[in-house]
């Protein structure tokens, strides 16, 4: 093979590039967390990439994941060599075709990100609810636990569909795998040709429905009939699994990677034996190790091929002193003796004649709990308790059925020279953007490994986000979030006293701040818990003004340029000038397409960021501190006390099973509790400048921005900051007229400003903390309870219940925030 | 309660009747063989029918099954009491609605006449792959083995529901439950009504999504709190196995027929123990009393609730003597370790530590594929031997991965005083809806059980129909074919040497033919086989020209009163003028929409039949024989010979499985090979009658009626028979014009003669004998191989590849014979 081509990428890439070589047509209907898939194969098709065979790959967006697999079957059957990508429901709606590809014995891979199924709540996040309900289609299934294992594990799963003409559906764990970066070799087109049998591309192209030998398939059959045609397939699954391991043979003299059906780590002699399938097969293997170095006995079975299930090659990767056996699905089906691996577990080895061992089930990391070396290490010290109970679950507390296991304290199997970052940024501030590339550069341009992940919620932008960097020179198959730091930026000053971020901070680490704060009063401006954990713990704490020098070079709130260049200088990964270098060779890469000023802001913004950071002198014992306000009224409800607070503070991992609801079911208008106060900046209301046309209310995408009319008794109880002007409006009681703006809500993406159309803009965008010092949070609540008063008369009404003069579906500005503004649409529900 | 109400209904009635009872809405998309419930509970509506709360249930007819899925999703969160009925496909579609009804934990119970999925082709016949591919989605799942348990188990699914909370699949065999007759116990709405406790109905109303108090459901959640959100279903599913037996309790109280979770019956020290669910439970219940009876020991449990699984009591009721257990699953799944109930049951014994048995488990009756005793002792000899392995077929012949199990010589459960009678008919000819009426005749009229399975093959009308009709005063379920019959009658002489309808007569037994041969000439129309089996078995043989009286009254070629009466008559199940009273009152009840003069002609027929009978004087040694024409070419392909021509023989269940394709293809054409020639009178074409209009071949709905073309050198190699005339067409050529009727295709329904426009009709039906005679059937043969020669000029073309001169969209002619008619379709498919 040619020189190893290493490449930076997440495990959509690394499918889709092994799909793309293999198909003529990728039938495709979008969903998280599959769809990069789709997209990065569309761009490759959109720019001529050529697959194996020297063709641009057809891809065909269709209504819905049914028509998908509908177009993927059609393709198939006139003989092109077809793929999909998806996950979760859209597989769900696949299942009829896929029961019909299997039965006619049709070649294709599904490649699969793993997600939840919608169940008492929908959830975008990642397990293996959607596979398993694909384990009766007859689809081979093949499972990788890391972007590199997805890469070879598509390719020996195309290879293997070619030969026995069983379909394949080829997954990993949805988000964890899909949109985790990994430093990883990219098999070349040309090695994969030399593995490519042409006479099965011919055999499949032969038995195609063409109208040179037109042929009957779909037909019905009788009961006379469709029990012996259901068994002619038995050969063919029988030599699934030799078929497979050829090819990971193959696969294995190509790139040095062996792989096995079942592949088995750990102690030759263990008693304690895990079998698991997916990224926690990763987390389990450095567990296995920590324990073993310890003088444990322990062992690992990672599934690779997980159908056709060959019980005999499963069984023989058991130590024969294996006591104990715990099987870990990622999956909940209830009303089952157990999760569908653990009852294949049981019947293998019951099959192959394994008796006296303890065997027991586990569930864990359902829709991307994050499953952490801590955990796994619970799952062992369980497995070894005389009363450890089948259908535990692990990660959770679980108050209702105490199915939960305990876990013990952290432990940490990070080995000497990985250097872990974690970075807390909002959706759509860049700081995820920015992340990416850095992790570009230390993997393309260092002889470091390097992986990175992104934890975000469903709010996408505008929600949180927490990219997790590590790099080093050992392995970096990680797949947990990081939990022992060497470095923590918190690139928005409002997760003070709201979010825990130094927890995580080893002894010696560095906190890097983005605050306007003077470096020399940040230190007061912490919580007392902060100040705390930065003096016991040592803690290098850097301060950086990193909003003035992105609004001094033009790139309004955007800091992440800034921040970036300031992790530089500070991890010293690289050399501070090569760093630059690279740094901006990125930039350029990113952002060109937008013109050669935003790079050069965005350079400007670099070159400004090393002056600007300052090591804050920490003191040696607390000082005065910031003491957050609680998020909720202290007269809140249990609900909103012990799940949606919780969750606000990102505690939502530690509410028991107890406080959730059974059935899903939530109260109404919780929305309005999570007062975020992200804005760096938000709208300052100029009355006398104002002609009450309340455009800035129509436009503002998070409703934050908010018009009344007010009654002369009103207004005598109104706080003293609060100002209102006469209303425009014919009426004869002396209406006053107020646009307020919701300061804990808002954005700060300047829609609203730059809507207002009057000559001198009654909007401006001024510092959060002004505003609030200005008295604006107090004004909120007091026009929160102000009664509605009907604006009709008015250019355009704007709040609930009121009638609009015009229609609204001609704007359509977007929140510079988040990027997207469905307003008018937002607008016509709440007026519905 | 009040006295028992007996009812000899089929599986379907049973279902809604019960699903009728608990609902305020269904919501259904129809599918063979659950479409009858939807048809039943939309019939009930119509008229009025009220539920246990005295409303009418409104039936919502969808646009598909996941329409229906999600209608019934709206309806149960909208606090409607909601149904649906499916199977197979239609149920797939169903399963994201599944696992979010599950998930958002709403009681309601889908009632499902389980079916196969299409794989390597589609059939509409009943197995369990479609439930068992929905284990997954958290329904608690039902099984009914007869149609008295079908009643029973919807009862108690509806009562668990509501009480659970947990949503409930109640299944029973496609066809074989759903469409097989028996007299059964009805339980009344006021008996029912006893038994539901309406605190459950007011907190399922009380939980629903009402304006006047909003929640959210149908959230989305993060990795933070979605897997405690699916932990807190547990205690429910904990509970639904002891509210499932406390309900069959309730019922057992109520009607007196007790059943538990999972029922064991057999000996108590049994060594060989089957666990099986569905129809084949029955069959296996009469083997274990055969066997024991013999000095066996073994014994059966039937899996009555099979999700959630509860092991603790399914292990209970396996006698602490079993040695070896075979776990029968009427499903396959291709890359599994063993299908679903066995995988369940291996893991059900190793949770309750019981050790030191031998399991394996086998496949059977996919697809309807009859299910005899003679079958299970098979399964019962097999599993006695010491290399009996995992994974076997039983049933058919697997010559290539040789997992099929001996069968031996037929064995006979069926008790004395059980009258076991097979009807031969052609679908649509009548006979099925007179036996539907012979058995309820019985049923409802005598102190007798009844049972009616009514085979039929895809085709449905025009195809081959043949009815099993038992009655006698012991338990009567027996959910296989009658292979040991006291009485076989013959509704079409056609059947004559192409079916053996005589080997499953017992000695002693009676032989019905419905022929036109005269009766003293009949015996010598017999094929050698059938004479040699009449003498042997001193079989009594009846003669009866069933055709004659019919044509005299005015029904037609409706023959199925005649035989009915002829019947009763001959089985002497009643006296002879009870008999022909009741056969007259259903008559009545049967065809008084069709009017008066209806009746009256079948009253007539009954009349007449008595008279018509003969009975055939056997001759003690066979005569001159009819022998049979091969129904193939001698130089058809491997394919026509060793799968088309058995099925045509109905010795479709003896084809091996290496004959049949691996992946579901067929060649083309094949239909023009299946000559029926079961049309009693074809059409007979009077040249000099005929205006050339072709709207007889246009009309045709078996396209069995053909317009050529001829030119003069063509014609010179005529059959003597064959007649044509002067075309009408412009043509200098001398081209002659004939109409050719296939009589061999022909149903004999009579639409092109009507179709006929000319003043004197140009066709008149003319027994089929007669036209075989006149040479027809070489004319046939010759007229195929004639080059078709354009008929462009006449009125209408109607071959091959010619023009229209019309559109072919007006008529609507159905034939009589078979009910349907999408002849414009299936012209224009021709014509494409």
């Amino acid at each position: 093979m040619a020189d190893k081509k290493m490449v930076t990428i997440d495990g959509n890439t690394a499918a889709a590039h092994i799909a793309y070589a293999f198909s003529d047509v990728a039938a495709i209907y979008p969903i998280t967390p599959s769809s990069p898939m789709g997209e990065y194969a569309e761009q490759w098709s959109s720019t001529g990439r050529e697959n194996l065979w020297g063709k641009k790959v057809d891809i065909m967006e269709m209504q819905s994941e049914a028509g998908a697999a509908g177009a993927v079957h059609g393709a198939l059957a006139a003989g092109a060599l077809t793929t999909t990508f998806t996950a979760s429901q859209g597989l769900l709606l696949m299942i009829p075709n896929m029961y019909k590809i299997a039965g006619e014995m049709i070649p294709t891979v599904f490649h699969v990100s793993a997600r939840s199924l919608a169940a008492q709540s929908l959830s975008i996040f990642g397990d293996h609810s959607d596979v398993m309900a694909c384990r009766n289609t007859g689809f081979a299934m093949t499972c990788a636990s890391s972007i590199q294992e997805t890469m070879d594990m598509a390719l020996v799963a195309h290879l293997a569909t070619l030969e026995s003409q069983v379909p394949f559906l080829a997954f990993f764990d949805g988000f964890r795998t899909s949109h985790e970066i990994q430093k990883v070799e990219e098999i070349s087109y040309d090695d994969i040709r030399t593995l490519v049998d042409e006479k099965y591309i011919e055999r499949f192209r032969s038995r195609a429905q063409r109208p040179e030998h037109p042929m009957t398939k779909v037909a019905a059959q009788n009961e006379d009939v469709y029990f012996q045609g259901r068994e002619t397939v038995n050969p063919y699954y029988d030599a699934v699994p030799g078929i497979v391991q050829k090819y990971m043979d193959k696969v294995a003299a190509l790139t040095g990677r062996q792989y096995h059906l079942f592949d088995y780590v750990g102690a030759p002699d263990a008693t304690d034996v895990i079998i698991i399938m997916g990224s926690a097969a990763d987390t389990f293997e450095w567990v296995v190790d920590y324990i073993n170095k310890k003088g444990g006995k322990v062992g690992l079975v990672k599934v690779r091929l997980y159908r056709p299930f060959s019980a005999k090659d499963f069984v023989d990767c058991i130590p024969a002193s294996a006591k104990r056996i715990a099987v870990m699905d990622r999956t909940k089906e209830p009303g089952a003796l157990g999760e569908p691996l653990y009852e294949d577990v049981v019947t293998a080895l019951a099959q192959q004649g394994r008796t006296g061992m303890k065997i027991i089930g586990g569930r864990y990391g359902l829709s991307s709990k994050d499953f952490t070396p801590t955990h796994a290490k619970a799952v062992f010290d369980f497995l070894a308790r005389d009363d450890a109970w089948h259908g535990f679950t692990v990660g959770i507390n679980d108050d209702v059925t105490g199915l939960s296991i305990p876990v013990g304290d952290k432990i940490d199997v990070t080995p000497e020279g990985v250097v872990s970052c974690m970075f807390w940024g909002l959706g759509s501030d860049g700081t995820v953007g920015a992340n990416k590339n850095s992790i570009k550069i230390i993997g393309d341009n260092t002889d470091m490994n390097a992986q990175a992940y992104f934890a975000y919620d469903s709010k996408k932008s505008g929600g949180i986000t927490i990219s997790h960097l590590r790099f080093g020179k050992g392995k970096l198959d990680m797949p947990w979030l990081i939990d022992h730091a060497d470095f923590v930026a918190c690139h928005n000053p409002a997760y003070i006293g709201r979010y825990d971020m130094l927890s995580a901070l080893k002894e010696n680490g560095v906190f890097l701040l983005n605050s306007q704060i003077p470096s020399d009063e940040v230190f007061e401006h912490l919580t007392k818990d902060m100040q705390e954990q930065i003096i016991n713990k040592h803690i290098h704490f850097y301060n950086i003004d990193a909003l003035d020098i992105a609004r001094s070079v033009g790139l309004g709130s955007r800091i992440n340029t800034v921040m970036q260049a300031a992790f530089f200088k500070i991890a010293n990964v690289l050399p501070e000038t090569e760093a630059i270098e690279l740094i901006k060779k990125y930039i350029k890469k990113t952002f060109l397409k937008k013109g050669e000023e935003v790079v050069n802001k965005n350079w400007a913004a670099v070159d400004a960021a090393s002056a600007a950071l300052v090591e804050v002198k920490v003191p040696e014992t607390i000082t005065k501190s910031y003491e957050p306000k609680r998020l909720i009224p202290d007269d809140a409800d249990d609900f909103t006390k012990n799940v949606i607070e919780r969750i606000m503070h990102l505690e939502g991992n530690d509410i028991p099973v107890s406080q959730m609801s059974f059935d899903g079911k939530l109260p109404t208008g919780t929305a309005k509790l999570e007062k975020r106060g992200v804005a760096a900046f938000v709208p300052h209301w100029d009355s006398t400048k104002c002609i009450q046309c309340n455009q800035c209310v129509q436009s503002c995408p998070h409703a934050a921005i908010r018009a009344k009319q007010i009654t002369p008794e009103d207004m005598e109880k109104a706080p003293a900051t609060f100002h209102a002007i006469k209303s425009n409006t014919k009426n004869d009681r002396g209406l006053l007229f107020k646009i307020q703006v919701y300061t804990e809500d808002c954005q700060g993406c300047g829609v609203c400003v730059e809507a207002c159309p009057a000559k001198e803009k009654a909007l401006e965008l001024k510092p959060i903390a002004e505003e609030r010092a200005n008295g604006e949070v107090e004004n909120c609540t007091f026009f929160e309870g102000l009664t509605y008063d009907n604006l009709d008369g008015l250019n355009m009404g704007t709040v609930k219940g009121l009638q609009f003069k015009q229609p609204l579906f001609e704007f359509s500005g977007a929140c510079a925030g988040c990027g997207e503004t469905p307003y008018v649409k937002m607008l016509s529900q709440i007026c519905g």
